[in-house]
């Protein structure tokens, strides 16, 4: 069995597309840069990672309020939050061939301390120290212009045409905000007790100019987020208990312990009191963020009260507060490549066959089961037609009828299907099927009355 | 009680703010034109019209197949489409104060057949013809432009500093693109034998000048599409089979009959074979569209080959063409929209009292079960939560502790929330809870150990 750190990136990209999980946008038309699309099997897969995030971050947690909010936001809402100001990378351009590089990253590669929040003076004089070693990507020339900052902010030309306002209205760089703006809205609607949650899943976007590592850097992207509302000065210890359950949460995921770890920021932006990422383990890029945990104090209130000239503040038994946040922000493209990465594997079988499993706990598994007549005729296709038409009013399941028995098992398997069922000659006698199961790959009959029971027993 | 046609949509809106189903987008930014937020309950009644869609058009039909394909598409696909040319609709500027209105609306308000498909020169002379009864909408004159074709399609800045392109990246003007785009990629991966199905549910966005009738007409909206790709020349009989299915999708999701019908297009976009709308009854405004129905024969697969260069045709055992489409494209906000219509009424009871309730179908309902302490004091709150953690393993659940009993059952009513479990002073004794049903108002106790199998049972 290849172990996670033997797997190669190459592989699961090409697997993605092979199997419908992830096709590039446009693939027709050569694609467009850092924009992705989800297949058959991908959609189903993320829907699973989301639902399960929904469960744990709405359902399951009384004081904790699911929305989804606008792409389109009033323009003031990104002054507000400093993302038409701030929100940028250092760039440079070649002055031989106009390629534009992050002035950042490049200083990154060759060894030095830099990141894109550092003053533009400061990562200037680095890269005037570095010049002769960054080269340009496409020329190979050493000749940039000074690093500038540049806003990642996608613009639109919404409203144009009628309502005439300084700025364009942008789309999300970030989908949290759409819960800063509802958080009056839901303390309206439901006068929540303090603590509570607003969680969300919502799309972004980001002029990102070198997107890469397939799903991992991308221009449009979904995040989960939740904003959880304080009493003032509480933030420490409920940081901490955020941290824990966020983590524990990529473990009932299904993510291994050991390609896990927590990076706690050192450059905290100005506002944050203390913020953590939580890694994992990639192959051939390996440790990257998928989330970021981080205490945002009031800031987020402030500004938006400041701003919007709307009082922003709870009232807690007649005590008023803005409240402070702890936010956690999940990468849902990542988090689905990590789960590919973790749950792709090869294996030679005893008889020396190779096959490919997608060893999803079952509550992923894009398809629950797998429908099998052992023929197209006899009448064994219509029978098996039926279980499956009766199976998929309470399951996901698929009906594959072409190639041999063992070519589906393994076609199964490679998507991930924990159970097949072969409905064969012996079936119309006995009103049973084969239930094969994709990990232990030993088969059973299990009578046709009885499956329903069997399998949500089974895939519970 | 209120029949639809007494009902008033000012009601449902300012309904639909309180009890936390749809807000302004941006509200204490004082809102942008043509957009809104789903909050906590609105969010779940969304997810539930998607899901049960989702079953209906992906999980239980074996040959259909669904994808969720990026915002950000190929600048070459809108071009393919004809949406760069010819999605556009015919304005006007005031020549007094600039302000702009749509001319076939306006000529539409006073009589005229006009519609936005009609060319400039016809729709000018009408607009000429009625010059005297056309005010502008802000200060009453009537001197206007000519009518020029205004295109709907939104522009972003994407990519703009590093890919020199001729065209910017368009947001979606429609969803359905993406499924044409991923045809050839489905046909790869699943080799689907024909008649097959891709559905998506994916935003669009659109520079509506005049956004109005509240989830209505929007600027970004939500579609959920099915394309049915089908043998050249069958499309007769299957847009005939489709339009039979989707209106009694409609009926399954609960909306009456006599608020639902079929308008047939007269004036077909000349690729169209047939067309038509299915309408429901809104209050106000009356029957509008909520999902367009077309058969589209050979044209968007002959357009994309046309322009990609690459070879769409299907190889059905040898015979190789190009599939015709049938299409089925819902406006999820607007079908949202007709369910909160169809549901929402106000009753007076027996004693006098007015209670107002969403008598939602149970799949539909945002919260399956209120689970309500009927004190928060001696022990009764802390056992109530045990109920509502237990629960909330499975079913969607709410945790209400704040007034009395009477009121919690009037607010689980609003949002539509069938069923209400209360703890009191005799459950810890006999262990057991009163369910009280949202629809009869009738309570019985059920012993807790049986509660599981029995909200099974009843949400089912």
């Amino acid at each position: 069995m290849l172990k996670n750190e033997d797997k190669k990136m190459e592989e699961i990209i090409s697997f993605c597309k092979e199997k419908g999980f992830v096709y590039r946008s446009s693939e027709i038309y050569d694609g467009i840069s850092g924009c992705y699309d989800y297949g058959p099997n991908g959609v189903e897969l993320l829907k699973n990672i989301k639902d399960f995030w929904w469960r744990e971050n709405v359902y399951k947690k009384n004081n904790f309020y699911g929305i989804d909010s606008a792409i389109f936001k009033n323009p003031k809402v990104w002054e507000a939050s400093g993302h038409t100001e701030g929100f940028s990378d250092p760039m440079a351009e070649c002055k031989n061939c106009n390629t534009r590089i992050r002035v950042d990253k490049e200083l990154e590669k060759i060894g030095e301390e830099a990141d894109e929040k550092m003053p533009e003076s400061e990562i200037n004089s680095l890269f005037e120290k570095n010049k002769e070693k960054i080269k340009c990507p496409k020329c190979g020339e050493k000749n940039f212009s000074k690093a500038k900052a540049f806003n990642l902010l996608v613009k639109s030309n919404l409203g144009d045409f009628t309502e005439k306002s300084s700025s364009p209205v942008y789309l999300p760089g970030e989908a949290s905000q759409g819960i800063y703006l509802n958080y009056k809205n839901i303390v309206q609607s439901f006068s929540p007790k303090i603590p509570f949650g607003i969680s969300q899943i919502g799309k972004a976007f980001r002029n990102e100019i070198s997107p890469r590592n397939f799903l991992f850097r991308t221009r449009e992207f979904e995040q989960a987020d939740t904003q959880f509302f304080i009493a003032p000065n509480e933030n420490v210890e409920n940081f901490k208990k955020t941290k824990e359950e966020r983590f524990s949460w990529y473990k009932k995921l299904g993510l291994s312990e050991k390609n896990l770890k927590f990076k706690d920021h050192q450059n905290l932006v100005f506002y944050a009191a203390e913020a953590t990422d939580i890694e994992y383990n990639f192959p051939d890029f390996g440790f990257e963020e998928i989330e970021g945990i981080h205490d945002r104090t009031d800031y987020d209130l402030s500004v938006h009260q400041k701003n919007s000239g709307k009082d922003l503040n709870y009232n807690n038994d007649g005590e008023k507060f803005l409240p402070w946040i702890i936010e956690t922000s999940m990468g849902l493209g990542r988090v689905f490549l990590a789960v590919i990465c973790e749950f792709y594997r090869e294996e030679i079988l005893e008889d020396g066959e190779k096959r490919r499993v997608l060893s999803l706990p079952v509550f992923l598994a894009p398809t629950k089961i797998a429908v099998l007549p052992l023929m197209k005729k006899d009448g064994l296709k219509e029978e098996a037609f039926k279980i499956f038409q009766k199976l998929s009013e309470n399951f996901v399941c698929s009906f594959d009828e072409t190639g041999s028995i063992g070519k589906r098992y393994r076609r199964a398997d490679e998507v991930g299907t924990p159970y097949c069922l072969t409905y064969d000659y012996d079936s119309k006698e006995n009103q049973d099927v084969t239930v094969r199961d994709r990990d232990s790959m030993k088969q059973e009959r299990i009578k046709i009355s009885e499956l329903e029971n069997y399998l949500t027993e089974k895939l519970k």
